[in-house]
């Protein structure tokens, strides 16, 4: 009579074995997803499988209730003690006695898929660096001598096939007594593409082990704890970069550097210590010890890269722009100071090109457009805006000297985004009245109960993505003219439009604490700003040969405020239905996310890194042409369209006023 | 007509060549040996060659004036400014122009060999891990951006066909100036095995790299400071172990650490300072930059081993003295806190068993019994003596613990090798009186001048190598018996012999200051030393099956010191024809230092230890049994053969003494 047939689910993946087999073994043999860490000793309970059973399952097998092996002592003893799911077996003691369907649930699989909230986005599947083995080690024996941790990497090849191993340096010291606290019975965490043996637990270790995906922004510094056997985000945490301290944007940042000798490396310091501050606000947050956060995945741009490497920023304030280093980096945390295990590592992503970081390829990682099969636009919108153009054929980058305003800097009532903040605007285009939004309440300003609002929160000033509705609705209600500038009460036929200087402010809410208002100088930044974002996405579109994308993504914190509509009205973004501008939320950071988790994801973004076509716009001369015209807020002239109907804006032009170059506006940052 | 035919000696490999091809390419193509580190740039002047000119060479070939291209300008100013040696050409200048036939010399070959001073050992082939590369870097270009490191990779494989390097994290900060100081030109040093740039110099850089071999004693640090390009000896350095204030033998600090918790730490800190201290010495002694020091090997018994790496020793203090770690470490000298360049790594060899360290395998490596034809026994006589049998068939290997006594300690009169200690030793066997040498003069005691000695250096102490000649020679005159006891004036018929508590001791000088005398004590001392040695000797040719060797090896320090026929008197060592009994000299730093100029050392060494027998004298029953029949010394029942003739020794008995075991010695020892 013929072995058993076992079939697993959902690989479908076949093969006979000899009654008595342990499903743990037969899928091991047919190269099942199955996970444990224990390696069959029924102490991991990670291998656990539901048997089908049922006259002919649909894999028209009969499957009869005792084809797999009687519940035994070890599942009782599981069971009473944690709890196994109904109808779940322990794959390592369940043995085959007969023909038998069984299902690998998602959450016994090695390689699982961690699903990502957005409809659009594929999932991450999982496959960290590290992965916890537990073994069983040969006690010394004097007429065979070898060492501890020779016999332990042999243990751990004889049963897991792992290939030669190593030990980092760290673990040696605790090797022998762990190896004796747990009886000769030791739980390693091994760094697969090091293969290198990073930790010791003695017996079989039931915790877990973690990384941190890490988003070093010029202004925040944004972390994931991510739980590296299960995939899933066990706290989250940001701080605001401490950098700032030497200059808001990173121009300024760089003249710090050159200005004061030793700066770079003072700033060095203070971003290190900064990450370190992350580094224990978020495993208080995820109740965790800091040593247990074993990987950390790093993105930013190249400032911020070098200056965290402790390289001067130098060359990236002056043509032509070089990179020290442009390939991705696998580091130790203690290279960058870091206050984790002394045997953590840190993967910091590829850099683009001098102007296009290791946060941009993140984007690229997370929006995958060179896996597009339309034509994607995604926008990173920061202090500088990365810019991806592409689709399975080729990717183009650049980036762009957006400066701070679209993040509520430089603008007079602008702030972070935080309660209290302006973040939703809508002007009457008859009364000229604004009503808003603040974040931390549903309300619109002009509903019942605001009051309270009001006197909870405050108004506090008008974040990024509010200046943006903000200006974009002046423009609509004709408060503003095609050049950007504001008009006089006369003008607009509204007191809220006053005499500010030389120039008029519109004055938005006010009481006896505050006056928040936009000033004509609030609305060149935002020009500015918007035609550096706009020519850059210009320019790749003429590089690319195009003169329309299929779909816009827009990224970063701001990018997932932002309203489309808006956006458009503005010119900070390319044409396009606008039921295909969605946002990625903080791209850089679940690019960063995927890279801890998936080591395979490295290597695919180190490869796309290198096919990207850089472009500089710095040397480009369309896009200073691009930029000259994209300063205007499009007017009636140009005809408008949103959701694909025209919109006509406001014919008025209320004077001239003198334009900036990028060129000049460069200067005025690196000065 | 057929290319110019080229023939390198002493290689002999051959090939033809276009007229105008420079020596160096040509060279290359063929796989010869022939320096270079700056490509052939006209700049290093390491690949000098000497065309053979005459009618017929010996290859029977006609080699004319004109068969290399005239020397050029390149050559001339090389030679104003440094001398080129009268018929030298630079190879990357001379080009073939005819027949030729090219000597490349010892000194412009890369795996040069390193002569030995001793007669019947092997040289070294110069391999070390750490290579120089000159190369020129392409400049930044913002059409096509790409890291400066990426550049100088690219750089570095297309010039040298070397694999994808990667960069030491250390390089990073200073990569960018360096480029840009020395024009885009630089020098790297690549660490071969790792396939790392570890260090950049501005342009060419005309100095050296250096490595240190470490031999670390449990009593001395010893080291030597080669040249990596040379292999020669830059200068050599040691000093006093500072643990020795912890005990000065191993067992001593493995219970301090037992008694003290943090004591193993403390002992840590206390040997790499140590360390430190001697590279400070010698980088003074050979006046070069430590930062230039970037390799290190490192040879030490498993105690030190453990100490040295921060792992506390006490599981080598009991059976079954397990290794933490048995296998060769490769290290940063920044994991040992070593205040050498961030990037210099340390090489550790294997250890061979708990009581067989890495020291016995650099003996191994240097005396390498494994390629010998005759049986060959290594003794390295130290504190603790570890002992080598064998021959190409099979090597095997124990420890024995000889304990301080060899080396001067524990010895009433005893003291180190220094000047003003007694090393030679006659004593007349009518008059029982005694004649000696002391370190530092030529003389011998009895000898006209030698008053002088006495007031210059003084006599100060008896050193190990004395100590031997000493009790050999009081028992080849009778004043000593065979089971080790001294003789009283009555027995011995001198007055030398003198009553000292219990038991007699033996005046060997005195003046004012100082009375020099051997007591029994001393003499049970030595006793115990020479038995574990020579059981452990024994113990190994046991196990291999053979009453005697072929040859005796004395390595060490002390070893360099001995005299074979007091040696083989005192049954030291088994018995073995005079003149087969040399000395190796410290053979363990020999062993560090080829293992330092050779990488393929390294591995032969790895294969080596694997393949080694491993003997445990602590549960070897015959290792007691040897003991106990080894404590005596031999007399004139047991005829002793020396020089192949037979030595009868006075046949005294001057009572019975109780023996030690070495079990009561371990004991003792550890207690």
């Amino acid at each position: 009579m013929a072995d058993p047939l076992v079939i697993f689910t959902p690989s479908g993946k076949r093969g006979r074995f000899a009654v008595g087999t342990p499903v743990l073994t037969a899928a091991q043999q047919l190269g099942v997803d199955l996970d444990s860490v224990c390696g069959g000793r029924g102490i991991c309970s990670k291998c656990q499988i539901t048997p089908s059973y049922g006259e002919f399952s649909k894999h028209g097998v009969s499957v009869q209730e005792n084809a797999l092996s009687e519940w035994n002592s070890v599942e009782q003893r599981y069971d009473d003690k944690r709890g196994l799911q109904k109808g779940r077996r322990l794959g390592c003691q369940a043995t085959i006695q007969d023909d038998v369907v069984i299902d690998v649930p998602e959450s016994s699989q090695v390689h699982r898929q961690v699903v990502r909230k957005r409809a659009e986005a594929r999932d991450i599947t999982m496959a960290p660096a590290i992965k916890l083995f537990y073994v069983e080690v040969e006690q010394p024996d004097m007429h065979d001598p070898s060492g501890d941790l020779e016999r332990l990497i042999k243990s751990l090849r004889a049963d897991w096939q792992l290939p030669h191993l190593t030990a980092d340096f760290s673990i040696l010291r605790g090797l022998q007594p762990t190896l004796r606290k747990g009886g000769w019975k030791i739980t390693c965490a091994v760094h697969l593409e090091e293969n290198r043996i990073i930790h010791l637990w003695p017996g079989f270790y039931e915790g877990s082990i973690y990384g941190l995906a890490i988003d070093l922004g010029s202004t925040t510094i944004a972390a994931h704890l991510c739980d590296l056997q299960t995939g899933e985000i066990t706290a989250s945490a940001g701080i605001m970069n401490p950098q700032i301290r030497f200059g808001e944007d990173l121009m300024s940042r760089v003249s710090y550097s050159m200005m004061n000798p030793g700066g770079d490396l003072e700033m060095t310091k203070t971003v290190r210590d900064g990450i370190n501050t992350l580094i224990s606000d978020i495993a208080g947050e995820g109740q965790i010890d800091p040593a247990y956060i074993m990987d950390v995945v790093l993105v930013c741009n190249p400032v911020m890269h070098h200056l965290l490497l402790g390289i001067d920023p130098f060359e990236l304030g002056q043509a032509p722009f070089a990179l020290a280093t442009s390939d991705a980096l696998n580091l130790r945390a203690t290279d960058l100071s870091l206050k984790l295990n002394p045997a953590s590592r840190v993967y910091i992503l590829p850099c683009i090109a001098g102007h296009v970081g290791a946060d941009a390829a993140a984007v690229a990682l997370s929006e995958a457009p060179d896996k597009s099969d339309d034509l994607v636009l995604v926008v990173d919108v920061g202090t500088n805006a990365e810019i991806l153009l592409g689709n399975r054929e080729k990717v183009l980058a650049c980036s762009s000297p957006t400066g701070p305003a679209f993040e509520g800097a430089q603008i007079s009532s602008g702030q972070r985004a935080a309660p209290g903040a302006i973040e939703r605007v809508e002007i009457d285009p008859t009364t000229k009245e604004p009503r808003f939004k603040v974040i931390g309440s549903d309300l619109w300003s002009d509903q019942a109960g605001f009051d309270d609002v009001v006197e909870t929160t405050g108004i506090t000033g008008i974040c990024g993505s509010g200046i943006i509705e903000m200006v974009a609705e002046m423009r609509l209600a004709g408060l503003l003219d095609g050049p950007g500038l504001i008009g006089s009460p006369e003008q607009t036929g509204t007191a809220r439009c006053f005499q500010d200087g030389r120039t008029y402010s519109y004055l938005v809410w006010e009481d006896e604490a505050r006056k928040i208002t936009v000033t004509n100088r609030d609305i060149r930044e935002i020009q500015m700003a918007k035609a550096a974002l706009y020519s850059g996405a210009r320019l790749l579109m003429d590089k690319f040969g195009v003169d329309k994308v299929d779909r816009v993504v827009l990224a970063g914190a701001f990018g997932a405020h932002i309203s489309p509509k808006h956006a458009m009205v503005l010119g900070m973004i390319p044409d396009a239905p606008l039921d295909k501008v969605t946002s990625a939320g903080n791209a850089a950071g679940t690019g960063a996310r995927i890279a801890l988790l998936n080591t395979k994801a490295r290597r695919d973004i180190e490869a796309t890194v290198q096919s990207i076509h850089k472009i500089e716009t710095a040397i480009e001369p369309r896009f200073q042409e691009h930029f000259v015209n994209a300063s205007n807020i499009p007017n009636a002239v140009e005809p408008f369209p949103i959701l694909n109907s025209i919109v006509t804006l406001p014919d008025v032009n209320f004077n001239t006023g003198g334009g900036e170059t990028p060129n000049r506006r460069r200067r005025r940052r690196t000065s």
